[in-house]
């Protein structure tokens, strides 16, 4: 699963695993400029805040392809701009997708005017730095996590944050196969996260493929889980955590925290710093993106609303810090205050 | 919608709007044999607690009628038997399939033996009985249950607990079209409730046709709707309420209860005094039936999780006395300690 997000050099192309048609069905999308690249984003052909990140940094260096076929004769610094605000702003919730567009942009801006060619070779350096990092970063966040795992748990999990939502191992996944691969013989129950279904599509998928068991759930059966002891502990990723540690995750998770919190469950976040924003004080200042109707009035081809009938599509909720036992990064299990944890973890 | 349980004389069928096609066809289901009803109640062609209570009364009769086919030479009497248990047996939660199965046996048993002609036109009699006093105790239900309703609230149900789920008028959704009814402009928000999807297909469908208005949201996004503000009062229909008012409903009704509670939004059921059952104590002695994996692993034609992945799939769950605000009755809104207060509305 590490391939899933690929830039191949010969046609310089990014070729994504299309992640609308799993489970089903394995077929690569292929974007070759930047609007494609923002199709693949706000289609969901690629989603999960680490995966968008990556995506966006091989975007940068589809743009810098872009301006240089465009603007031989000059001014593609006045191209390069508008085409990274465009990646940075294809979805407005998961932080790390202005965090990688940013960085990828300061590399450029302070170091040496130098040619388009130049830039071009260091920002497929930087985006394959990205990538690996990211992979190295969430390996790490596994054995930190694992800890907080015990012999025979079984962990639920909510949406998809394995290696499908990141450049290939995971977060709130990469805990499970780091404690899965430590022998302690866990189980999971993937909820099946409607409407997207990344749940029953995707960490099912994924978790099978890499021989951990697991059953999905739909969303609704959550709480009776927990009632009957079924759940010993709660790992989701996240789409941004705020300075004080509310966060934002897949609609539903908000839920999912309550309902562990009434039945006494540890409830833990996975995801790197850079999906911590302290420039947003607080859950309030998340944006929450509503997605197309569409998502929620069909499956496949079976339209399961009414004509005419309207339907929400919040894409996300956020989970106040209060509700949150840990957040699990790649310097260790920050604890509440956060607000103070956050501080420290980044001086 | 009065009309989607109906016995026809003429064909002696019972006709059934087939719920599992809307709310894209509406097509008709015809029973004519007590395997059929049977059939049609394990598939949910009909649901709804008290919907399976008036469907499984028409067995009773068309039962009566496979007898007297059967067994000219006499001995129905013990060919008849069998059948009712079988429909009797037919769903574990609602205990309104075995109430009204056991009110057509007792009217058999405790009169005169008779003829199985003489049983036949008084079964028929007795089930448009139970038929119609259905609708009338859901629109005294509604009557009572409005009075909780305030102007301009958005009410949340979850499954269908209407004039689908009834003989015609409704429980939870019985209490929606009173309040509509009295020009209160509420709206309702319909948790789309997976998997089966009762909320999308049946509610939506119903309200919509009623010109009540109603948006559908996926399960996942009820706590934010509710931390948002946008949920005033929560509606919701039974299966079973034990002697301690803990109640039987939909998966992810206990769920949504919690997440009442945790808003400070009062949580309501609407169930006919039939729904309640004295002999069941409390409510870990209420049977959870388990569905077919399939209406998890698939909508429609689409495979929604990949092969071999196993599935949860339990249809109930039991919200505790605690949770619930009040239980609107035909005599009345019921008021913890419902032990109480069951008793006494009774005796």
């Amino acid at each position: 699963m590490e391939h899933h997000i690929r830039y191949d050099q010969q046609q310089q192309a990014l070729i994504l695993l299309d992640q609308r048609l799993l489970p089903t069905i394995e077929e690569y999308y292929c974007c070759r400029t930047t609007e494609e690249v923002i199709y693949a984003l706000r289609e969901m052909v690629v989603r999960g805040a680490p995966a968008i990140g990556v995506t966006a940094a091989w975007g940068c260096v589809l743009a810098a392809g872009e301006v240089s076929a465009r603007a031989q004769s000059g001014g593609w610094e006045q191209a390069l701009d508008p085409l990274l605000d465009a990646l940075k702003n294809a979805r407005p919730t998961a932080v790390n997708l202005a965090w990688a567009v940013e960085r990828m942009r300061r590399l450029w801006k302070s170091g040496t005017p130098g040619s388009l060619a130049d830039l071009s070779a260091l920002w497929k350096a930087e985006a394959a730095r990205i990538q690996d990092e990211d992979i190295a970063v969430n390996k790490r966040m596994g054995t930190y996590g694992a800890e907080l795992i015990a012999k025979g748990d079984t962990v639920m999990t909510h949406c998809n944050a394995g290696a499908l939502a990141t450049a290939g191992f995971g977060t709130a996944l990469g805990v499970i196969y780091a404690a899965h691969a430590q022998g302690k013989g866990i189980t999971v129950i993937a909820n099946e996260t409607r409407p997207f279904l990344q749940g029953a599509r995707l960490t099912a998928y994924e978790l099978h493929k890499e021989g951990v068991p697991v059953t999905v759930a739909c969303d609704n059966a959550c709480a009776l889980l927990m009632r009957r002891g079924m759940v010993q502990k709660v790992v989701v990723g996240a789409d941004r955590i705020a300075a004080n540690g509310d966060a934002a995750n897949k609609i539903g998770t908000y839920g999912v925290a309550l309902l562990a919190k009434a039945h006494g469950i540890p409830f833990y976040i996975a995801a790197p710093l850079s999906t911590i924003d302290r420039d947003t004080p607080n859950g309030t200042g998340i944006p929450i993106e509503e997605r197309p109707a569409k998502e929620v009035t069909h499956v496949g081809a079976t339209a399961i609303t009414p004509e005419g009938v309207p339907v929400f599509n919040f894409a996300f909720d956020v989970t106040p810090a209060e509700l949150i036992t840990g957040i699990i990064t790649e310097h260790g299990v920050l604890r509440p205050p956060y607000g103070d944890s956050i501080r420290q973890v980044f001086d």
